[in-house]
């Protein structure tokens, strides 16, 4: 029986609102991550330092981090694709510089506007100016399980990234199933594949539900030892190739998993639930989480009066 | 790598249309079953010989039986409650008399308004009536990993009903989750100790997404072995307890994962999504299959000229 701790990256206000065509006004993305870091979560990513054309969700990203709360035991995340982005960051104080590459070149290249040796030129400028600061770098790799435009990738190039990340001094990767191409057997092939050989790497999974599967991913990972998981509340977030399609795992839905196989998490579910329902109201339109509409499997239902049609 | 076998058996013009509020026109029942028996689906579900006023929507079983192509290979099944639904099924020629007790005796008792042992004696009655015939009986185990009234189930009373299903000569049963309660914990549990228990049973799952878990516990019964699984087109249907939660998995999403992982299954995936949109059609409202609105994890994008809003 499992009894051991997950951690949870939630990333609901970064991942998930990026994809609103609408701008969530600036003191309502404070009040959901204020109300995510609350719940006890251990890391809640709270902006991305973008260039506001390129995410105009996210020009806001200063002023997020000036008005959150910030409370002891969570470690507040950002986005940094480059030095401009880790120096706007780092005056923000924030704890967590994400950074990435993705996997597949053809994603960087769209992603970035560079290649993949170019960009991890970028990190290492990141790194230095990282460098004697409170905050650390923390890894992403996208694409890690397949890209939109090119298809398989070669879990090698998966490879090439992590080692340059350990170069960096960075130990925690999320690999990132970033358009949700992922089944269980490429998660396990990666995790088999890439632990091993980088044995003081923590590695940690960041799925998306595009196909149905971020679950059953998930569950695969956690077969596996993975304990670190990024999700969004809620399942707050879309699919930028599909307009009907679902972005992020719900770390509602994800933790009432693993807590109903005996995992431990850092935030009450019922607070989780709390939290996705105002993400929805925040975002005003029905979001992709499944507990926050059916009630947990604990909450059990009166017996009717009248027998209604029989289910099976 | 596995290469082996599944076989799932569509219950979306049963379990799942069972949900809808409004009737669908009995020529339209006609077709999606067509569009699915077209597919190469071995089994598939086709109608419940209940009492019209307990479930309307089923009120035109005989008709539709009548209505439906039969393909050689594709075995056309319905659930039967008592004598009257088996001597109708009988008649109407269903291959598979899908008979069922619920391993919670709350359920039992609003499910078919009598306790389980009396409601398997019923069952044995429809075995005699089915003896000679060329139909077979088909065991469904309700709420075999939690009741919404009582909650936890005890493995021992799902062996019970087993126990009385292998003394009427069924050969495969179905473990339902029936409003989605199970964990993938559960799901290994009660295989473990049922399997080594009943070896001359062939276990499926018949699963539901209410919380998200679904193929997460499709995923658990895959690596223990379990080849059948029961599921509906599109993810057609809904949980009666929860107006905005889903309810059976999504036969296309089970079979594209299962595709994905290396596994054979009797459809091709693009029929399914074909046959997932005419589901969503006929039932005139969005339905929760995933693939059919995302595409699958095969269908790749053309690079766009200009650089849209970055996803990671």
């Amino acid at each position: 029986m499992p009894s051991e701790r997950i951690t949870i990256s939630e990333v609901g206000a970064r991942d998930g609102i990026q994809t609103e065509a609408a701008f969530i006004p600036t003191e309502r993305k404070i009040e959901l991550i204020d109300a995510l870091t609350a719940t006890g979560l251990k890391r809640v990513e709270a902006a991305s330092f973008v260039h506001p054309k390129v995410v105009p969700q996210m020009s806001d990203a200063a002023e997020v981090m000036r008005g959150i709360q910030r409370r002891p035991g969570t470690r507040i995340g950002a986005f940094v694709p480059n030095s401009k982005g880790a120096e706007a960051a780092l005056a923000a104080e924030v704890d967590d510089l994400k950074v990435g590459s993705a996997a597949s070149e053809a994603f960087n290249e769209l992603n970035v506007r560079m290649p993949l040796e170019k960009n991890l030129a970028v990190l290492r400028d990141i790194a230095s100016l990282a460098k004697g600061s409170a905050s650390r770098l923390v890894g992403v790799v996208g694409t890690a399980f397949g890209c939109p435009y090119s298809g398989p990738v070669d879990v090698e190039r998966v490879a090439r990234i992590v080692e340059a990340y350990s170069e960096l001094g960075i130990e925690l990767t999320y690999l990132a199933d970033t358009t949700g191409m992922a089944s269980p057997r490429e998660i396990r092939a990666a995790l088999e594949m890439l632990r091993p050989r980088f044995p003081a790497m923590t590695f940690g999974l960041h799925l998306h539900n595009t196909r149905g599967l971020g679950i059953a991913n998930a569950l695969a990972g956690l077969d596996l030892g993975v304990r670190d998981f990024e999700s969004s509340i809620g399942g707050l977030g879309g699919c930028p190739f599909a307009p009907r399609a679902v972005g992020n795992i719900s770390t509602e839905d994800f933790a009432h998993m693993a807590v109903q196989m005996g995992y431990s998490v850092d935030a009450d579910i019922d607070a989780l639930i709390a939290c996705a329902k105002l993400a929805e109201e925040i975002v005003g339109h029905s979001i992709s989480g499944m507990v926050m509409k059916a009630g947990k499997s604990t909450d059990l239902h009166a017996v009717p009066r009248e027998n209604a049609a029989a289910p099976r």
